[in-house]
């Protein structure tokens, strides 16, 4: 393994015997973790260390000390939040990354990159089927940013330095930039949604408050409409919504919830976003070294080319048949309810028994903390809730990379049983 | 390999057959390349895929079409900005955050995450001899952050968060607090510095400028000091710009310039920040989803294990002696001078022979640009520039896992050959 403890004379970091030694055992560490992955419950010393260690003592206390403390994400009965996807080509991609550690923050400091970058942001426009006019192959183009926040940012960051004096304008630093953006709170408008509306905005709501801003002297700025919202997968009527911002000449974000770290295979961080413009993008957020930019393009770009657009469609049905599965299973069971139509691969649904009538929320509220809470006790699955009109939901989220129908029948079976016994409980206490 | 070509029935992510197979493919043609790297030239087809590929003929196409159109960031003749370090630990760490995949944006998504955050943080405070009270064992506490930019954004949402009505202090997202910090560019003050400092800020120049803003009536609110500027490696006097911050209760942050992923043999991105008092700090970053947060913290903690401190004071310290060396051999060179003393590990020198006189920068301004260009033309090493008081300074920057100090010598015989060269030229011309 070449992995023997270290002495400070020896340190040696990019050893090709030491490399591959250390490697080697993560790998076999990683690959027995993915073998067992459904064996562990889904939810889950500090001496300052003087001398080095060998390999195999850290991955013991690995072993020991941090899985018991995980969260297991890649279990397949992880059905909370938004599964973050993980494969063994984003791994392969990642360790390219890593291995090659190159800090692509201006062209010189490494072109192909940036070229890399290009290339696979055009195959996810591709592969969503975005307009051309936003490929860079059609005069548009996008960048691969960390997160939803960093890209959010980054527009409304467009948006405003395209409203700076040069001056400010060629302040490299993002720091700067980010300061520049200064909303006032009170210039927010949370824009209120209803179940009539799927909870999606609706294009009358936006018009009503924006014709009402506009009114008061106001200049409407930036309009987020969202494809599959956090909480229960809503989607806002994009066309729609694009027609108000285009006649009041917002800039209209779309946060489309599709990040290649969540359902395409890619594990974190890695977020798409695409301008019609880049132009003000790339000046927005390049030449700044303290930024120090991952070469993120070469993992998706490993994950297309293993797994292809067909590998891809097919791993995002199977997990929206077994969400499917489940809707149906909740429907034709009567002590449950959907509570939203399905979006996706997310399910929000209750345990409605008859006995609690539609005035009796509080009960249904306990009720669903209750089942919520045993279900995840168990160990066995792990899922999130939700609040909507003062409704507690629970969601049932369909992602992970070895999550297969069977699961999803297991969790269903898990919540049957739970819900059996809460139903006896309360008949009983009632 | 079990590296099979992949059609879409056959997509099981995370299959640890396919996982070993991909992995290791990756780890040899890594291994590969850490041998080889000191051979590559220091500086340096898009159809969509639709049906999944053999990992082999993605690693060719690596090898083919991308390792060309990079700059070898881990070549230990990489002397420009500031080198990136990698090491087999930080690697390895890093695979076992992307192994894991744990995105720890709340306790309950993965608790060993955030202790193990804590243990690092330490760790990393007591190695640079951080005051107790920074430290989570002493009150204070820090997190892992992607870069300075983002270290110094959050200081300053702490800042603004703490000012902010408990209204806009709920809103989790990160987005909505960045929104928040808004402030105008003509209240930012760049101070002037001089040779007569090392480049550095003074307190007397913080104190005047600080002075006749509260004579206006506006409240001094931040003030950042700098321990290792980017271009010059300048050291500002921590101690006492601390005590005029205290006396007009400013908050000071002190950018020190040490990421892990620069000196410390952590790949990017890895960057430290402390704060005396973390509790703004936790309720400004956490709760936001959408951050969705890298296991930072074990690639860090593998690194420190690994090689423990006494291995990473004797890396930095091989640095530190060769940068020495270089400095030395280029004030004994009477062609060139040392432009500022040297700092750390980072050389500012440039060419300056007898014939060009004090009054010729315009020459001596040519001449240190095509000193440079010719050195990195050559792909035998590869540095930057800085300009200071309308001078072109070349900078060594030593700081690659790889580099030794023979590769400090074999790049200053390039320079003294270039030199000749183009001295040469300019007697023949002049």
């Amino acid at each position: 393994m070449g992995s023997l403890p270290l002495d400070a004379s020896s340190v040696r970091p990019l050893n090709p015997e030491a490399f591959s030694g250390d490697s080697g055992a993560v790998l076999d560490f990683l690959a027995k973790y993915y073998r067992d992955v459904d064996k562990y419950p889904v939810r889950a010393a500090d001496l300052e260390p003087e001398h080095g260690e060998p390999m195999e003592d850290v991955l013991e206390d690995v072993r020991r000390d941090i899985l018991p403390g995980l969260t297991h994400w890649q279990s397949p009965s992880f059905f909370a939040f938004f599964p973050m996807n993980a494969s063994a080509a984003r791994f392969a991609g990642e360790m390219l990354s890593a291995g090659l550690n190159v800090v692509p923050f201006v062209w010189a400091a490494s072109p192909a990159t940036a070229e890399l970058e290009t290339v696979v942001v055009d195959w996810m426009g591709w592969l969503l089927g975005l307009p051309q006019r936003l490929l860079f192959s059609g005069g548009g183009g996008g960048v691969l940013q960390g997160s939803t926040c960093e890209a959010v940012v980054c527009t409304l960051l467009v948006v405003y330095a395209s409203d700076q004096t040069h001056a400010t304008f060629h302040k490299g630093a993002r720091l700067f930039k980010t300061l520049l953006v200064g909303i006032p709170p009170s210039n927010f408008r949370v824009i209120q949604t209803s179940s009539a509306s799927g909870y999606g905005l609706t294009a009358d709501a936006v018009r009503a408050v924006v014709d009402r801003d506009v009114a008061r002297g106001l200049v409407p700025l930036y309009l987020c409409a969202t494809v599959g919202t956090t909480g229960l997968g809503a989607v806002d009527p994009v066309r729609k919504l694009g027609e108000v911002a285009r006649r009041h000449g917002m800039w209209l974000h779309v946060d489309a919830a599709m990040n290649p770290h969540k359902w395409f295979l890619t594990n974190a961080d890695c977020c798409c976003l695409w301008v019609a413009n880049p132009r003000e993008l790339t000046s927005a957020l390049s030449t700044d070294p303290d930024q120090s930019r991952r070469f993120r393009a070469i993992k998706l770009w490993v994950v297309l080319r293993r797994y292809g657009a067909g590998g891809l469609r097919e791993h995002i049905r199977r997990h929206v048949t077994a969400a499917k599965w489940f809707e149906r299973a909740v429907a034709a069971d009567e002590r449950f309810e959907v509570v939203v139509p399905r979006k996706f691969s997310l399910v929000c649904f209750r345990l409605r028994p008859r006995f609690a009538g539609e005035d009796d929320e509080t009960t249904l509220d306990g009720m669903n903390r209750e089942l919520l809470a045993a279900v995840n006790a168990s160990g066995q699955a792990f899922m999130t809730h939700f609040v909507v009109d003062g409704k507690f939901v629970i969601r049932l989220a369909v992602g992970g990379a070895m999550t297969e129908m069977r699961h999803a029948m297991d969790v269903w079976e898990l919540l049957q049983g739970k819900a059996d016994d809460l139903i006896h409980r309360y008949h009983l206490e009632g």
